[in-house]
């Protein structure tokens, strides 16, 4: 048999995360290459009790088929929130619920990307965005992530060159675990002003702060081309498959449309039993024990990072969040660093699927904090240090 | 602000039969619009039991995220399945796990579409199918629905002017509530055949056959080039979204990279809790009954059409599913009836929207049976003669 496939298929890949998952599942393998939530922190008793009540009580209600647009008080609930955190005014009516955030990134994309639209992701970038928006295969240019956000000559550059999408993660970024600075969010913003491009703020790790202070989401400082995502995977739990769209009606009516065409609508049970559970747990008692068991294991890595990792090799210091991001000195690869981290039965994600262009990155790693506790990232930073050392021949 | 979208927002409609259910949601309308298959029939206590069990013995794992293929041993359950029911021998890894059958059709388009690839559905074709579709724009091309399957010469004739891709749903189908002969697919099987082109053979309702014999599907009577499609909403519950796409490897590594950009993996908790709702209660016997029940409520809507229906009216007879397919004189059309019908508080859908040709179908509409009890069938076919009678001036 020899089929064609569609043209979008020669451009869109595997993730190459989750094929190195598969193999750095061994036990034995201490895995900072994730991006698991830490599940001791799962409600899972509250869970068990809140499926109990919503199909004991509700019945056949919550088996049904439901609206594309999501359980309208689960959307109520993601508005409060927003108003409490921020002060920010959102109607539930711009709220779409989705097959968590990454559908959200692939309803955008048919919303707004035909082939060869150029669109701007930052550099790096999380690389479940460049795998959804691959395949509407745009032209990716790609900004400079700086500690304190994306080089705004670079943005402003890229935007008046006609880029239509900007893709950013403004708190604690996958891959490298940096925000953006309040200022940059409103220079951000004001680059966006009445431009036709829309900005896609996607937020997944925002409420996991452990250190500094909180700023809002573009959205709430910009016009109504900033789009906002957001999910429940990072504060509750990932497998429900659960998040958000935040956009104005003009935007989110094409995403509804989108949304029947991908699915017809989120599980209607997870709707109904995420909103049970948040109505009779306290949300932010539970997110506070998730920042302080995150924000002890960013520490203890980060100081073992000191100690162990050789000089001339660099890591940010997240303020929230899972990751955490180290470029070994120019000329060294990363890839080559994985092979003699696996033989001491550690291991990481190599930072080159982060960026779009080529060339760049082979020198960078991600290292996942939230689903180890102290005791092994202290051992396998420890195991890490000494392959750098090996690679560096010290 | 005025925004850019995509090229294909112009081509991608608002699901018309969504908008309809918004209209027909008042209690006092007797609705044969929507697509619900009956609560009455939802196993809400087993489903109960099963999800304490889960959550009280596998704790966490149920809650986390998943690989992008899915829980493996409900799809060697599907495997098992189809051996039982028909001999027919597909491997689990040939089976990915979907956030509902619609999502294998959002996967597929993905993987075999570019904009203005001919592909050809059915007259009059699924809805849903022709709206996830249209999303990476195709030429669409139709062939007619016989009683016995598809009209087999125009749809050699759409294969040999270079169709990529047919869509057919061979059982009961939506809207018509036809089904494939085993001549037909047999024939089918044959015109595809060492072609670069893909049957999707899409079996939401084949279980549900309460009147004749059960065929096979065409992927057992084909070859590599016949993909199926299946879905645990219409024999269990609808509101977990879970279905699946058996395909050949080289196939279904190419829906798995595109399932991982559109939602990453589908519901953990419902795949889960769905496959625990299985290994503990009996199937075979949970479709019995809706094959009973919905068989009594076709048989009471079949009847009721006869006697109420005026002299020029037709209508299908199923043995199965949850649809009849009735047509008005020609020159008559449904969307007028349903002005009628709706002051008389009954609903159904015109049939016009199951067609991608201009100026087709608009005498035709289709009446749901599983969701209404005999009762209120007998009142609403009742109520709709009337209305005929009334628009034919009789």
């Amino acid at each position: 048999m020899q089929l064609t496939f569609a043209h979008r298929t020669d451009s869109v890949h595997r993730s190459f995360i989750r094929e190195i998952l598969k193999v750095t599942a061994r036990p034995e393998i201490i895995s900072f290459a994730g991006g698991l939530p830490n599940p001791a922190l799962f409600p899972v008793e509250a869970m068990r009790q809140a499926a109990g009540r919503i199909l004991g009580e509700d019945g056949a209600d919550v088996l049904q088929y439901s609206t594309t647009e999501g359980h309208a008080p689960l959307r109520e609930y993601i508005a409060a929130r927003y108003k409490k955190r921020f002060g920010m005014i959102v109607s539930p009516d711009d709220i779409l619920i989705t097959t968590g955030s990454q559908q959200g990134l692939d309803l955008l994309g048919k919303v707004f990307l035909d082939r060869g639209t150029p669109m701007v992701v930052e550099r790096p970038g999380y690389l479940g965005a460049i795998q959804a928006f691959s395949v509407f295969e745009p032209r990716f240019m790609a900004v400079e992530l700086e500690k304190d956000g994306p080089n705004l000559d670079e943005l402003e550059r890229a935007l008046d060159q006609g880029a239509r999408l900007f893709y950013a993660v403004t708190n604690f970024q996958n891959p490298s675990g940096l925000t953006y600075s309040l200022e940059k969010r409103k220079a951000v913003a004001a680059l966006m002003e009445g431009r036709d491009a829309v900005l896609v703020e996607d937020d997944p790790y925002g409420e996991l702060r452990f250190a500094g202070e909180f700023h809002p989401p573009i959205r709430a400082l910009g016009g109504d081309n900033c789009i906002l995502l957001g999910t429940f995977s990072k504060v509750t739990v990932p497998g429900f498959r659960l998040g958000w769209i935040v956009a104005p009606k003009e935007i989110l009516s094409k995403a509804v449309v989108m949304k029947q065409g991908a699915d017809l609508h989120t599980s209607t049970l997870a709707q109904r039993l995420l909103y049970e559970y948040l109505e009779t747990n306290d949300l932010d008692a539970h997110v506070e024990r998730i920042r302080q068991r995150y924000g002890a294991q960013c520490r203890v890595m980060t100081a073992a990072c000191e100690r162990h990792f050789p000089e001339g090799v660099s890591f940010t210091r997240p303020e929230g969040g899972m990751f955490l991001w180290a470029a070994l000195p120019e000329g060294y690869s990363a890839m080559d660093l994985l092979d003699k981290a696996i033989a001491r039965n550690v291991a990481f994600v190599p930072g080159r699927p982060f960026y779009v262009e080529p060339g760049m990155g082979e020198n960078t790693l991600r290292l996942n904090f939230s689903n180890s506790d102290e005791a092994r990232i202290e051992e396998g930073i420890g195991r890490l240090g000494q392959a750098m050392k090996e690679l560096l021949g010290r």
